[in-house]
């Protein structure tokens, strides 16, 4: 088991939260941002639902980023959507130690990432993007992919 | 007390739903898209927010109508919104008796509604709008003229 | 394992759904009507925000019910929601067989449900409620529970 | 009429609010948690459905609490939940004088809440637990129950 | 201009809509579910947040398909995700009829896609997924390929 | 082509943003709370689903608002909602320097409105109140008139 310096747990107050209003874009051109935000950097991106004015089903978009991506970020948020006005305000992230472990499986290794807290695990999760390779290459469900790592790390134990 | 007669209660058989998925249409066109719907004879319009492929936030656009005004509704879903499809099912409204009477505030009478069920009252509210013209004229929070109102029922009892 | 035979897989094409648009009452009655509406036998009730005329945010109640519950649910609806119209439509629904299993763990033992497609294992998942239970009782998280049960499940097998 | 002193009218600026955003937790887990939180001292827990990345329905948590509870409620949430981060932000709460009174009905005395701003009555309504259990005891709509506290309040002045 | 065969306007009356109520499924492997309804033959596929019984916020999952991918579709869902219970109904579709061309800018030709309501144009927009590859390759917001794709189609007039 | 010189491009660091929770209201009455905020000077107003304890579906208000609006704003939503408290914590909006231009088209001049960033047009769109009367004098799709301005402004260039 392998611990990457940078996965240490740690409290981060030099994170900011960014926020747009959106009610004049449709909603096609909104997934394609989201691709764009997250390659600029952004460590979190997601959409809500919300009601606007004049009875207009809109969309409130906020991301999470450090404060030296907020240009680059603006920028994008400016070009790619039809905002006229971005906001933000400064935020705390306590960010757990994360470590990865190989299970065997009858369809070869999975790893599982967890997450410590103070030295504990807490979080024990099968990384979802290799259960799903794993689902498409033999043409099993995903959720049998998950039942198998978690018996086979209860025969480990 | 006064029962128009088109207000009975009755089972209608005869009403469908239709409905829309969009993701390609900015919120603010929404907005006025319900307005039209509702002027053509929809009886109910109401957008609900969904999660559609490629990461779009999208709106599912539903209106009851009945079955004269399908072709009229039709006509305004395909010229003002951009779907190319629309899709419709038959369904079933029970509905209650309607009944109107007037209640004295100090602020002057307010129509109260009330919905009958087998004859007995099971609905009874204040008109919306008339407590919001009052709220409106005299400066006061459209909270106290329900106050009031329900006050007055008390009263009259 | 035992099979109720009420429990067998089967098609069901005597469902109903009822539906009611809401703009008129405070959410604290919703929580309650919910649960009058399990009580008065309804398969399913559920609640999605919808955004209705007039910038209202609203909520849409359905629910499913078989046909000989329909008056009884009408019922509820009228005398407990505001509204003064419910509409209804016929579907079908196909059920899975239902088997329950126990499995020892260091708590105890746990119930797990299996979902049978054509005789076969589909879903399989240890009853949320036992959990919680087991979870209280040794103050541990409810996430443990659920790991426990899956690795006993492994070393069954 | 009692005014204990705890609710005073006051400006608390030392509250803070903090967020989870959830993509890998079954939705029934995160019913059990909300109890957990509110058992743990969180003053309000709330959750917005949200698109987050690879189209995914998730869940943004939030909750308000005072600085000596955060680390109570951080470690429920990374116990409890599947989240590997935290964030977390100070902001201001204003909140209102509440006092008390009784108001009889024929099915006996009913809590009336009020919230004062500057010494004036702005808020007034039942406790709503105490018109759902007269409501069970008496086999009667909620409803109804809200209408006689009303009716009652107008007769009293 | 070409209109193929398959692309003209109808009314097709045998469609199903297909539903399930999630409450037991991670978000992540939502994300993955659709991919495979879509690939199965399902017509459209959406989510909408809903909020079910215990406080659990959950997830309403509702395709269109035709009869004849019902029995398929049905497979994946009973096996990719948690339910026990999958309902559907008949509905009809009015589709219009579609027409393809293609307009030059200065990064080249895009296809604009209309739609046709009795030999009308209702619709006319351009092709998202071209428009996006454009924006790529010659790394400009997307939102201008629109206004290129609008204004070439003003001068073509 | 006129700049008003509140329009230039800033970065203001003295907006709000306030929040409620909301469970006991009315949807009715918050389509009027909101035209009152908005009358208030509030910069934006919007309303979030949010699923509440006890299974209540409830409403997340937000506002942004400036420091010296902040006590007119806190009246309103106390006496005119059901809360007894009120939130709010600082925020920064980046706002795009505003420009206002003519376009012709056979229904008559509509307003485009572009921001700029950095001195560069980043945003062009009609004002859509505009082009909603134009749609409504002619009786013709809003969508149209948006056609036809795009075109308008590939015929000047």
């Amino acid at each position: 088991m392998v611990s990457h310096p940078e996965n240490h747990e740690h409290i981060d107050d030099q994170m900011f939260k960014m926020e747009v209003n959106l009610d004049d874009i449709p909603g096609e051109w909104l997934g394609y941002v989201m691709d764009l935000l997250f390659e600029a950097g952004a460590n979190d991106v997601f959409y809500t639902p919300i009601y606007m004015k004049k009875n207009r089903p809109g969309v409130l978009l906020q991301l999470l980023c450090s404060q030296k991506s907020i240009n680059k970020i603006k920028q994008i948020l400016f070009k790619e959507t039809t905002t006229l006005g971005v906001r933000y305000y400064h935020l705390t992230v306590h960010r757990l130690e994360r470590k990865f472990r190989k299970v065997s499986t009858e369809w070869g290794p999975v790893t599982v990432k967890e997450g410590m807290l103070d030295g504990q695990v807490v979080q024990c999760a099968p990384e979802f993007e290799e259960c799903k390779s794993i689902a498409r290459l033999h043409d099993i469900p995903v959720k049998k992919v998950y039942e198998m790592v978690w018996k086979a790390l209860g025969r480990e134990e």
